[in-house]
């Protein structure tokens, strides 16, 4: 172990990091004896105190326990959770969406500031540079009382389009201004996206899991979906989508390749390539969402669909939600070759996006505090999602199963054969706990034993005891 | 005349007025002798320097010319413009609507600066409490900075709602904060109401001109448009209406019964009653557009068509764009008996609005601003529209006719027999100056020969060497 620590208050952390992590990968087995902290203290170069204070931590989150005169042990009910695997649509069909009702009870939820926040997939306030944000959004408007006010272009802000087209490298793409439109939140840009592309009654391709407001905004517009199975380590399946393009005249795909909501999983550069060749070669387009994009867990920025894109045939729906702030509601839509139309259907929609927000996140961005932003908030979303996982672990039932994602800052949690997800989120709500119940995912059945839960808020007692609380209700 | 000028320097504008205001009544006819600066001086109780200073202004205008040695005169030039005639569609036919690319061309001077607003219609940010709202914006991002970088919930901010709520008595309806979603700007609520009540190919009833994004929004949901005609001194005769649904399967209705844009008409108390009880009997929803209603140059607020519903089937859309700042894009849609509905589709839209917008018009419109700023807005809106109205007379070729609206901000001018409109937007564009085409107004073609002038700036020589260059292209 290598613990340089920067700054002596945070070294207990890392070193609590570094043994959950051996603790979750197996390297420290239940019932096994934690080294003392005088040896700990001495392999690691670091106090004793230090040590002490890690597994305190440790002992907190439930990890290890301390047993009188004999030393720290990792708990005997901590067990190894598994990942789910990949749900297999025994025939992909074409489905009616009509899940409209039961998800609209799940959003109502969204702003809700009393319910303990595990439905809502967004980093809370605290993790966002609200505070920043705020001055710069109260010097935008002073020093612009007028332009603030008035209306800003169909396409959106220029300055703000330039900084996102210059951002745009990081995940190898080479848009310009020109090529984007501003939009609502990345919900507007999907919408946009799917009112261009389609017609009622038509069919679309799209991820099986999927965040359960695609599918709500396939019922509305009145379409068709069939589903790709999504894999929880892999993602999307090249081959799959093109034995269903081969066979279903699809009219446009929804994929997320990037931390995909819920199932979280990532699909790998080499799938993305092929899929975009594949579907270019068909002329169908392909709608990508990465709002989860800038929130990975790994080394570097998995690339974006579009950035395989030669033909215009992507069309890149993203936001700055889940990492400045959701309620700026300031996204994007880079649609190829189809930016016309989009104009058209934004204009006939709410005409052009609020102009102080706009400024505000274009000035935000000018002024490069992004970076150094993103690099906290991802540390902050791994350790979160790493203390909630092993609080699974602990607290729910035998037999759960839960995703390890790359990136995000959700879990889908596979409850035992016979469970239901919806009767948990009842009961969960009951309580002032927010879920999301994994059937409104899909548009048949197959996740009704699933949930998805979020990570976004920092690790507090309060979120501890609510999962252990829907481990309880879902062992009932 | 009665002139107690209360203030120094405004008593020669109420001179300026009152004049004004004779000989567009035709008191004063073109080449009559004004009475003398001693004269008029005497019978306004007024001074000499006053007086001199109207006549000036007037002079400035081209109301009046000085003759040397001679005095004042009403000029020769000046004639009463007349007003349009209703269009008679010859028969009532449903039409597909096709205006898409010329309106988006139109569109593109919307937020261009550069470009002489004779075609936007809002009043310009100088006659807005922009500066007010600022201070309010600044600090309630400070005294708030979570909340406004947060989610709203969908329905929208409680105080917001509740500030409509209670606003909507001065229109006649008793909505409460239940009753109502916000929405990106007026053009969302309409978009919503038409997404809640059709399918593409249902057919739905329009006055005749209509503002052209309710068309393009027709074209862009796959509807079909029937058309009653609007008539410029008393908007839409109930008869008609009432024709129209026993023949034809109208889905939804779209009307602006106070100052419909274009052509500012104002539907009275009695026609409105009536409409909704027909269509009520039919249950044929009524969608209502009233973003003008707070600017009327008369007396009183003029009540809404949803004051008059009893049964939810009127769905009332608004916003604050022409009163208090377009670019925060906060407007509103009380939906009646289809809420829930309506919910959906703005969930699937864009999930929910901007936050700190919908804050800071919720505290301007608490500190009870609103009232007077609205006081000033409406004099200074009819002071512009007078005036522009004026110079339209002088400077337009003979035959031209102009609307003389009871209310809003627009002059819907017809051009003589043969003239083109989309030749002169062309004209215009060229030489920097924005106007509408009468023809997007319609899915026919029956406003070949109109134009749509907006009076929403301040009056200044800008504006006023726009208007007479627009004449000097209208007439060749």
């Amino acid at each position: 172990m290598n613990l340089d620590g920067s700054g002596n208050q945070y070294r207990y952390k890392k070193v609590e990091q570094e043994l959950s992590r051996h603790i979750e990968a197996g390297d420290l087995l239940a019932g096994d004896k934690l080294p003392s902290l005088r040896q700990m203290s001495r392999s690691l170069q670091v106090s004793i105190s230090t040590v002490s204070h890690a597994y305190e931590e440790l002992e907190k989150r439930g990890l290890i326990e301390s047993r009188p005169r004999s030393g720290y042990y990792v708990r005997s009910e901590l067990r190894r959770i598994p990942t789910p695997e990949i749900k297999t649509v025994q025939k992909p069909e074409p489905h009616t969406v009509t899940k409209n009702k039961l998800i609209l009870t799940a959003l109502e939820t969204v702003g809700n500031r009393d319910i303990l926040p595990l439905g809502v997939v967004c980093p809370s306030n605290e993790l966002l540079p609200t505070r920043q944000l705020s001055k710069i959004m109260s010097s935008v408007i002073r020093d612009n009382p007028l332009e603030t006010a008035g209306y800003e272009t169909i396409p959106g802000n220029l300055d703000l389009r330039r900084q996102i087209a210059f951002r745009s490298v990081d995940c190898g793409s080479d848009i310009t201004a020109d090529d984007l439109l501003i939009t609502t939140g990345a919900m507007e840009a999907l919408y946009i996206s799917l009112r261009t592309l389609t017609r009622p009654g038509d069919l679309v391709l799209i991820q099986s899991p999927s965040y359960y407001c695609f599918l709500q905004l396939v019922e509305n517009l009145g379409l068709r979906a069939i589903e790709v199975p999504s894999c929880p380590e892999n993602g999307i399946n090249p081959d799959r989508v093109a034995e269903i393009t081969r066979t279903f005249d699809i009219k446009a795909c929804i994929f997320a390749p990037n931390f995909n909501n819920p199932d979280g999983s990532l699909t790998s550069e080499d799938r993305k390539r092929e899929i975009v060749k594949n579907l270019a070669e068909r002329k169908i387009p392909l709608v990508e969402d990465d709002v989860y994009g800038d929130i990975y867990f790994g080394d570097s920025r998995p690339g974006t669909l579009k950035s395989y894109d030669r033909e215009g045939g992507v069309l890149l729906c993203s936001s700055f939600s889940k990492t400045i702030a959701p309620g700026y509601r300031v996204g994007w839509l880079a649609p190829g070759r189809y930016l016309e139309k989009a104009l058209e259907i934004k204009a006939t929609t709410n005409v052009s996006c609020v102009s102080p927000t706009q400024m505000a996140i274009a000035r935000y961005l000018r002024e490069s505090l992004h970076d150094r932003h993103l690099k906290k908030l991802r540390a902050a979303m791994k350790e979160q999602m790493d203390k909630m996982r092993t609080e699974i672990g602990l607290s729910f039932p035998e037999g759960t199963k839960v995703t390890n994602p790359k990136g995000g800052s959700v879990l889908w949690v596979e409850l035992p054969e016979g469970k239901d997800g919806v009767d948990l989120f009842f009961k969960a709500r009951e309580e002032g706990i927010g879920i999301v119940p994994g059937i409104v995912f899909s548009p048949q059945d197959v996740f009704s034993n699933y949930i998805r839960l979020s990570s976004g808020a920092p690790w507090s007692e309060k979120i501890q005891s609510g999962i252990r609380r829907l481990g309880e209700l879902a062992a009932m």
